[in-house]
């Protein structure tokens, strides 16, 4: 089989399940796909994501001491700037807290930056040079 | 607009970026769809993957002090339990640096976990519960 250009699973390590399920599902409107005590997985576009309970996520890795806040970004794009603004505002009423509140970065478009309850940073951003089907998928674009 | 369930980027802080460009692009046979002196981008399935210098982020992210090894993992899933094994293998030729050898976890299938340079873990499956298709899309599965 040919190496696809492919990730199945984003995992990120948390403490306190109830808390992470108000960001995602009341701040970004997501419905999880499968849940019990120590995961929550939602169907995203083309792969996984899944929010497990941090000592669950080092024992699976076999290492102990993840630190946050990681060297990583997630990035959601919208349909506008105006949106930006609004699902900021959601995320933050679902216990996010701002880190950059949105602004013109250098390349162009309109973003902004708010960390998850375990200080997971989400860019929450409009790049219309970043095409986006029905589907969510997304195409890199040169801006 | 309905709130999508997508992630648009996954963007990696990283040192250096040659040492990552090889992990990347030896190791797991990708090819860039844009690189620059601070970023390479990946086109994936569906979203996009960026290589970003980590001084970058943080100043993008407006916060500094990005932590490694952080409380993620991204995970590839692979047609077989061999392909497993020759991802890992391939990827460690490349710099990266196991943490977990390939082995059976309890909820069945097979896996390992390894570091990229800048130790970021990647996990890689075997799990033939979650179906990929043509285009590298992965679907849950109750497995």
């Amino acid at each position: 089989m040919d190496m696809q250009q492919q990730v199945s699973v984003i995992t990120l390590g948390i403490a306190d399940q109830a808390r992470s399920r108000r960001f995602y599902t009341d701040g970004f409107g997501w419905t999880p796909v499968f849940e019990n005590e120590e995961i929550i997985f939602f169907q995203m576009n083309g792969f996984v994501l899944g929010l497990f309970s941090k000592p669950a996520l080092e024992t699976d890795m076999n290492r102990q001491g993840l630190a946050t806040p990681g060297a990583f970004a997630l990035a959601q794009n919208v349909a506008s700037a105006e949106e930006v603004d609004s699902v900021m505002d959601q995320l933050e009423k679902a216990g996010g807290r701002v880190l950059r509140a949105p602004d013109e970065p250098p390349h162009g478009g309109y973003r902004g930056y708010i960390a998850d309850p375990d200080d997971h940073a989400w860019e929450i951003a409009w790049n219309d040079a970043w095409p986006i089907d029905e589907h969510g998928h997304v195409t890199f674009g040169a801006g």
